[in-house]
């Protein structure tokens, strides 16, 4: 609206500038694609015999990331990562990405093009096309809106709201790390990072900037019908399990004993003198699958951990509805499985 | 990332109420949506026989909008008018939504409801549903970002890159409107709007707070396959012809004299001692469309502005690209068509 000029480096680039930029960056190839950016609107055509999948996301600096403890291609990973996971979650297979941000006048342009390097390096291996996206410049924070599209095979997509009484509740990968990571990274400086075991906290921050999306098991469990419902751990297991429990009008018993935690996560939490079992259940943003599929595809669904190399645990158990959430402790007690972990709004 | 709990009441409602709320107020009920809002992904068939578009913007506070001078279901109608006029220029027909925002906590829910509210409106004449979007809190300003899909006939659509030498430039409605009623608003108080000559204020306040999208246009340019290239006036009308011309390898004359201009803009630019020209060609977010079709389809071009009842100008023609893009002044003296309209990295 006001039209004083800024001297910021991305003025001299431009927003078609850096469109140009993307373009030759990161070409789109695919034969769906029949406009990509640089009109109106994108073009596609939809694949056939399968149905279309939509899905997006913000990050908003200070709510989201904080780039004090991490690079922008950091950022980008992850903004591409919990897109990316979404589709896993509905077990698709994700096709084009629309990114738009708002950035102020301090961000170099070499930041921003880390930032879409990020992105890309977390969507390469999925042959994901970026096919539009905006940019503008913001007062204060950066933000990021990430669009992706993908695409699943007709009456195959895992939905929230399919979960079976008996089903078994199955997460991928173990829980938590993400949220040690977190800390790590919010108690060091980024530049002079001293860890007291570089090993564990190593595995723990990476765990954090470079979750892995787990597509390829949402694939099989989809393609091959094994699972009834399914959801990705972004906002922590308690609430996740929440999600499904509500949309699928069951209840669920999570055993803690039976929770996937790393050997780093354990180490991190007895040193901190917390509960490993509580970071795992109340840590967001692994970007790990929840599934529930029924007792007798047991089997199956770990030939798919076998075939994708990513572990599979058995967690729990869905419930009718009037058993609610519980929780069975080591001790054999039970207590009220609570979902007040990571909230959008509580969050700042 | 950060815990600390805040007392805003959209803490109250929480995210998963508001989509609750959403759903409500704006339930999904076409045929081709199989999943809307509420899981991890809208799943969608794809209307058959048609190519689909996709286009996303970002609005955000202190650049794009002001909550001083327009409610909150201003902002929301012109949100949704902005994406709209996309896929107009498509000559598409808009059929879904997702809906981002970022908050800060002085925002009270009713001013939520109020921008959903003006984006339904805005989206209710073409029956647009809402598929999903994402929720967060943000530490200062209002982040707006939406993303609209819509379908056109296979072969139909309308690019940037198809001008031909010897079309004629077209524009939708009367130029420049917008940009004056937002210098009015600029220029009085939201709650003590005091004008000089209400008839003209009032009417160039709302062509700027509540644009139309010009979608039947597009739609019947494209079906009857009229035109060769299109875009909508969102930059200013001299940028935005720079970009089919760039697209489009083509050069462009305009003629000043056969600029649309409203006799509400003439007598502003009067009182203003402004050109009112240059306010038709620099003034951005006019949401009309510009258009070139050959010189053989005017006949059927006023056609189309008969059945929409939106007038439709011949204002020049497209040129050789070694001709450049130039402006033929009242005189008869040509000059540059300059593009330093609304760029987004001036814009602060």
């Amino acid at each position: 609206m006001n039209r004083s000029s800024t001297r910021d480096s991305l003025e001299t680039i431009g927003e078609f500038g850096l469109i140009r930029q993307l373009q030759r960056q990161w070409p789109a190839s695919s034969p769906w694609i029949i406009t990509g950016i640089g009109d109106d609107a994108a073009m596609l055509k939809a694949p056939p015999g399968q149905q279309l999948l939509i899905s997006t996301d913000v990050l908003i600096e200070d709510i989201h990331f904080d780039l004090n403890y991490q690079t922008p291609k950091d950022l980008g990973w992850r903004a591409g990562v919990a897109n990316l996971s979404d589709i896993a979650a509905m077990g698709g297979t994700p096709l084009y990405l629309l990114v738009s941000m708002a950035l102020p006048v301090r961000v170099p342009p070499q930041h921003v093009r880390e930032l879409y390097r990020g992105i890309q390096a977390a969507c390469r291996p999925f042959n994901v096309e970026l096919i539009g996206g905006d940019t503008s410049s913001s007062p204060s924070q950066i933000f990021l809106s990430l669009t992706i599209m993908g695409s699943v095979r007709v009456n195959r997509a895992l939905t929230r709201n399919n979960a079976e009484i008996g089903d078994h509740i199955y997460v991928t990968g173990t829980l938590g790390d993400s949220n040690a990571g977190l800390r790590i990274l919010q108690t060091h400086s980024a530049n002079r990072r001293q860890f007291h075991a570089p090993a564990v906290e190593t595995f723990l921050v990476r765990r954090h900037l470079r979750p892995a999306p787990r597509i390829h098991v949402g694939q099989l469990l989809a393609n091959r019908k094994l699972a009834h419902a399914a959801i990705d751990l972004s906002d922590g297991l308690s609430s996740d399990v929440g999600h499904v429990c509500e949309e699928s009008r069951v209840g669920a018993e999570i055993r803690a004993t039976a929770l996937p935690l790393s050997s780093q996560l354990r180490a991190f939490a007895r040193r901190d003198k917390r509960d490993p079992v509580e970071i795992a259940l109340q840590g967001g943003e692994d970007y790990e699958l929840l599934f529930t599929a029924p007792a007798k595809h047991h089997q199956n669904v770990l030939r798919v951990s076998e075939q994708t190399k990513v572990s599979i645990t058995c967690i729990g158990e869905i419930k009718p509805k009037t058993f609610g959430r519980q929780l069975v402790l080591p001790s054999g007690r039970k207590q009220k499985l609570s979902s007040e972990s990571f909230r959008h709004f509580n969050n700042r």
